[in-house]
């Protein structure tokens, strides 16, 4: 109790001595902290970065460091990719999920070629190599890559595939010291310090202040558990992350992610969120969450995936994030992979970067689908009609049940094993603050609250229900940005 | 904009007179509005109660009237069903989700014999007679049904089944006159009255008044357009329903039911639960929602419902709640039911009180599953494979798939019929304002807002992800008695 009760605002009279003091105070540097500081300092602001940890990073620098982005930036063009902002707002609009904020999702399409060219102004670098091969990451440094499943059943009919995965080009892949991530917030982090923005660490933020109109004018926080009160003469920008380590939120608010949290950092306890809801903040989508699933997508693409009841249920050719939900969400996290011996020597000979994937040993092993069957539990006959139907049409090199694409599309022969995916899937929640356009934070009344602005994973961004690789860096430092430039002008 | 921003509490000091007065103050006269104005005139309260419509009722007097108790009613026991508390707590626990509030859930489990009594106290007749066919509501005036899925699989496996649908004995049932809601909330409005609480309709509640310690001291409301203030000497209680109607709402919270609220009147607009959001109130399960099938049970049974790849989903013998959300949550809202010719004649033959069900024509009738299968539409084979596998379980009376209960599973036989049931789901929203058992709202902090309290379905109650029918009106009357006791001794 003692550590949420102190979520209340604060008031600005009854603060004794300001401990630090800037025109814009950002809390978190992370990727969406990272691009307000930079626009803060460059629309003129004195700008101060509060991080809890020890240094700069946030989850972005930990993640693989894809950026969604698209509409034909240079990147996609010099690789041969055709793309315009509809296109790519058409894939998002169906990929997103049903309720996704066509607003942001189109401002977001609309603005991306600029955004791209923003992330190589600060020295970002993309290399011109594309991957084509179903995977979470690339093998080594290549810079575009698919991450939605826009090549992929149903969505390749919904809107024109184009890669929109954009990375930036990693050092020391095998060692990964310097993976995506990292070289996505180096740049950005030293930009930012080149401005002047100011860091300091180890200061966790508890609570708002604000003044007697209730404008938020400042940051109560601890430092090595003492108080300390900074002051924000234009405003306070929140880009603290998502609340997937917090366990009474994550009950509360999005159960299906109960005890599997990931690709993030344990800081993401959701302060961010608390402290805006005790000024009235509105929140959105709270209930999402991206879902990994922990299957080599080269092995999933090359054999059938089948739920507990035996039955395809997704092509296993598309983006690891739609299998990753469609397991959790909707098939109560049951997933078996189901894959011959040449199908399974295909894979392995293949490049891939997720090697650990395919340390499990197999459930079953067997000379007949029926045999594995019965071994791995499923109800009788399941699976065997399942294959039968698969492979009825794989003859043919066709998938009318789930529309794989042909070149993944063969019979399943024998010997033949299963892998036991269930509860192979984690992932982090994409609910939070409602901002708009200008990253300001809404009030439940649908008014900005003054002072206050917010992006990243502390807030809703472009996503709804769905998921790509990339959305989460990309609407975070893109309204980063825009939260940056907000709060230097106090819009 | 005009409409929403009102939401702000309005201080104390800037109301410049008092139109309505007393001790506690209850905003909606449905069935939580309605328990806390008995409870807290019962502990001595002078009680105001603010209806936005003309008269008493709220969405629970249009409903069937279903409210869920257990752990051995009288009524259980006089049918013949054994219960407990216990098992009662382990049904829910795991039918309505995961992340369901389990404090809640136990509380409301210990205390549902009581409620039983406490409701037949108030004048709520429940008749001695229950009814076992699958259905939405009984076709008479029977008294208990099963209602949540509780004899079928897989939760017939986990607790042991008992019917708790206790449904208040309906009179008129062919006009529908006095459904069985109406014989919940007449006497429950009748005792009210008899207690001395007053009720002044047509009155819209617009914010919360708090005073200087921003404790919730009144309510800002409309009447006819003009502006009226009610002060609450001890507490307000939030009665106001859903947000089923507020389409923002919904979009951003509970997207799945877009363009598809029913089972709830228009006033659920989710103003109880945006006035609280103003004053930093907690939220929890924002996006969990009671999901009808729209469908004759009856034929449900008797035939096998599949999903648009044409295979089977649930045990069509179970509740159509949770017929609904696995349609609408899990299949893309698509299905349809495979029926027979025999099958179809037997459920026609069988009494129904939703004959309107039945009106829709089949979208197909053939001699065989593949003339069947083509004309729905569905992937080539897959219905015949369904089928077949089906049949060949069916002709030894099981389903090992989905464990369907024996007296349902028939082969299908030919001439047989296709009936399109996508889309043919619709409800209402289940989540809403974090409440203690006390039904006091909590702040995001954790402690409760003084002053005010809520019940029914403008708070998140026993239910997260799942639903059983009786479960609104079963915590909205239990968590209502709590609110008045709570509100009246300014607990």
């Amino acid at each position: 109790m003692t550590e949420t009760t102190t979520v209340r605002p604060l008031r600005a009279d009854a603060v004794t001595g300001w401990d630090f003091e800037a025109d814009v105070v950002i809390a978190g540097y992370g990727v969406a902290g990272a691009a307000a500081a930079i626009e803060a300092a460059r629309a003129g602001a004195e700008v101060l970065v509060l991080e809890r940890t020890g240094g700069w990073g946030g989850a972005a620098a930990m993640s693989g460091g894809f950026i969604y982005l698209g509409g034909g930036t240079p990147l996609q063009k010099a690789l041969g990719f055709e793309d315009t902002p509809e296109n790519m707002e058409k894939f998002l609009l169906a990929a997103l999920g049903p309720g996704a904020d066509r607003a942001k999702i189109h401002d977001y399409c609309q603005g991306s070629v600029e955004h791209y060219h923003w992330l190589v102004a600060q020295g970002v670098p993309f290399k011109e190599e594309f991957w084509g091969e179903p995977g979470w990451e690339p093998p080594a440094d290549q810079g575009l890559m698919y991450s939605g499943g826009e090549n992929s059943a149903p969505l390749n009919t919904i809107a024109t595939p184009a890669p929109r995965g954009h990375l930036p080009q990693m050092q020391n892949k095998v060692t990964g010291e310097k993976g995506g991530g990292y070289m996505l917030m180096k740049p950005l982090t030293d930009t930012a310090e080149s401005l002047g923005v100011r860091a300091e660490y180890d200061i966790r933020i508890q609570r708002l202040i604000v003044d007697d109109t209730d404008r938020v004018v400042g940051v109560a926080a601890k430092r090595y558990g003492k108080p300390v009160h900074i002051r924000a003469r234009r405003g306070v920008v929140l880009a603290t992350g998502s609340f997937a380590y917090n366990q009474q939120m994550v009950e509360t608010y999005a159960p299906r992610l109960i005890n599997r949290p990931v690709a993030s950092i344990e800081e993401h306890d959701g302060i961010g969120i608390r402290v805006a809801q005790a000024l009235g903040a509105q929140l959105a989508h709270m209930d999402a969450a991206e879902v990994a699933f922990f299957a080599d997508p080269q092995m999933v693409a090359r054999g059938i995936l089948v739920n507990g009841l035996g039955q395809r249920y997704i092509p296993e050719d598309t983006y690891g994030g739609r299998i990753g939900q469609a397991t959790l969400n909707d098939q109560d996290n049951k997933a078996y992979l189901i894959i011959d011996e040449q199908a399974l020597e295909a894979a392995n000979a293949t490049t891939s970067t997720v090697h650990f994937f395919r340390q499990q040993p197999p459930a079953s092993v067997g000379e007949t689908v029926a045999e594995v069957e019965d071994e791995i539990g499923l109800p009788a006959g399941t699976l065997v009609s399942t294959v039968e139907l698969y492979n009825r049409h794989a003859a043919e090199g066709v998938d009318p049940l789930l529309g794989k694409k042909p070149e993944w599309v063969k019979p399943i022969g024998t010997p033949l094993a299963a892998f036991d995916l269930c509860n192979h899937t984690g992932g982090f929640t994409l609910g939070g603050l409602k901002t708009d356009l200008d990253s300001r934070v809404l009030h439940v009344s649908g008014e900005p609250i003054p002072g206050l602005y917010a992006a990243g994973r502390c807030t809703s961004g472009i996503c709804a229900g769905g998921y790509a690789s990339g959305a989460s860096l990309g609407d975070g430092s893109f309204y980063g940005r825009r939260a940056g430039v907000a709060a230097a002008r106090q819009d």
